[in-house]
């Protein structure tokens, strides 16, 4: 027996670093899924198969033993290895498993595929070894598997994989969900450039310590850019929308976190006829986010395209983790 | 009997767009400047030769007839004749004139070209025909010449190309001028794009009416990073300095000033060792100014060039306007 988890990668559309400091992030889960198959082993290996994103091996214990791809792989994959094994003690289960990963989502461009495919391999374990769990439990499993890799990350990945949709994220507010019934699709410019949240969310740090009041009223126009994005977002009104999305790109650009690629990607975005277009995530490389009306998306990916990056056309997913049976 | 008289551009540092709502801007004379020679003619026409810019021509009254170069130049050097004859009115004098002007100002790029002519055409005049102008008179007429191109210009322009240094400009506060005693040379990017100052004026003027409240958060934003740029360069401090210029290209940037070809510069310059890099002027089109250690600069000029730019040297000049007989 197998049983497929799947869970939905996300975007963020207003908030990132200024989040760390205080005010919202809006994050939304989008229609790019990652998906885990889960079956049973007669050892007690964890055998991961991630073969079309270059890499499988087996954990035994926390020990990773690559088959293809480097060693170093094992470090990433130990977040599916701890949230496996933190399902596993939750079911009261002890078995091997082949859990093959096939995701759909660009990696390591901040557009949480690492949280997917962890709430998919929860959710496909739970199923597969008899467990009811619920999608609180299943987001809590997968932070654990989360935090393996990003020490105490915000948990809006898991969150937002889990549950899909639109999300409010708050620090010491915590999470809040909407819904909204005609939302476009938006467009992602993908640099294809790796970037590390870390060294970037470091970078902001730093020049914060130096110029503290400078860029605190940066962060918090950055919040309340969020909190009028989402009231755009959730009123339709496309046009203030785009104009929010543009201002919160050169206030990123201001603390420093973008680049050349992504500059060039709004750019043409801009002139392509978007309404807004913004970095995504952490900057320094990973994506942007383009917001156009429908006969304008055509033009947007061209654009996109000339300026070198790889377009990718997003709707809104409110469809969070979903497991099936696959004989 | 002819006389030069010359002035200097100029290059804003800090508080450009900014600057039309509240908050001072910062603006520095460079050692690139505008050379005019006046000699009397028999005849009423005031003449002039601009041919290093393409165009020459004569005005009878206010009428302009082009003999190189486009009808339409005519517009521009209003500016010129309308000063050389307030000039000649202050000085009680009638007369024609040969004017040459010998600009290394580039043109339309934000480096104050215009203004540098326009003082440079009354110091020449004023000194040709006898007169004994003082200098605040010479910033005068010339700015009587700049409003006929500029509708109502700050005056800041003519101001900096009279005096030279460093000038503070803030509406409705006026001019105040400093020295620092050393200051490393800039280096200005120009992308050779001219851009229309009213245009990008515009622009954001349309965006403040759009997103009142947080389009007047960045200029207050802008304005206490011009008054703490100003600090910074007093105290010699350059990396302040390069992060407030690095900060404001972001907030430039949000108020949807800047431009892929700016963008990248910027981005060129700092990676080349920067310490800090910024659109300079309306924006659109122009320049940025770069700020590096002089063992960089070379570095910051090729990275320049490279990003497509054409990169130019520059030291504040202390030397305002000034005239010499040239036989």
């Amino acid at each position: 027996m197998a049983v497929e988890g799947s869970a939905p990668g996300k975007v963020i559309l207003f908030g990132e670093h200024s989040v760390v400091y205080r005010g919202p992030a809006i994050v939304l889960a989008i229609d790019r899924r990652a998906r885990v198959v889960a079956e049973e082993r007669s050892d007690d290996r964890i055998y991961i198969d991630a073969l079309n994103l270059g890499f499988s091996g087996y954990f035994v214990g926390d020990a990773y033993h690559p088959e293809q791809g480097e060693a170093w792989r094992g470090k990433r994959l130990a977040a599916l290895n701890v949230a496996a094994r933190r399902t596993m003690e939750r079911l009261g289960v002890e078995s091997g498993l082949n859990l093959k990963v096939r995701s759909r989502i660009p990696i390591a461009v901040g557009l949480g595929s690492s949280a997917a495919i962890s709430v998919a391999t929860v959710a496909a374990i739970g199923a597969l070894l008899g467990g009811n769990l619920s999608k609180d439990e299943i987001c809590a499993l997968a932070y654990e598997g989360e935090k393996v890799i990003h020490g105490t990350p915000s948990g809006a990945d898991n969150n937002i994989s889990t549950y899909g949709g639109i999300l409010r994220y708050e620090r010491g507010v915590g999470f809040e969900r909407f819904e909204v019934e005609r939302i476009p699709p938006f467009v992602i410019g993908n640099s294809r450039r790796k970037r590390s949240t870390k060294m970037m969310v470091g970078n902001v740090r730093a020049l914060r310590e130096r110029n503290p009041v400078t860029v605190d009223g940066i962060i918090d126009a950055m919040g309340r850019l969020s909190q009028e994005g989402l009231a755009a977002l959730l009123g339709s009104d496309l046009p203030l929308l785009g104009d929010l999305m543009n201002i919160n790109h050169g206030l990123l650009a201001a603390l420093g976190v973008s680049s050349p690629e992504l500059d060039l990607m709004v750019h043409a975005s801009r002139r392509a006829g978007a309404l807004g277009a913004k970095l995504t995530g952490a900057g320094g490389g990973g994506c942007i986010i383009a917001l156009a009306e429908t006969p304008r998306l055509k033009q947007v990916e061209s654009a996109i395209r000339r300026a070198r990056g790889t377009p990718l056309r997003v709707n809104v997913s409110y469809e969070g983790v979903k497991t099936r049976s696959v004989g």
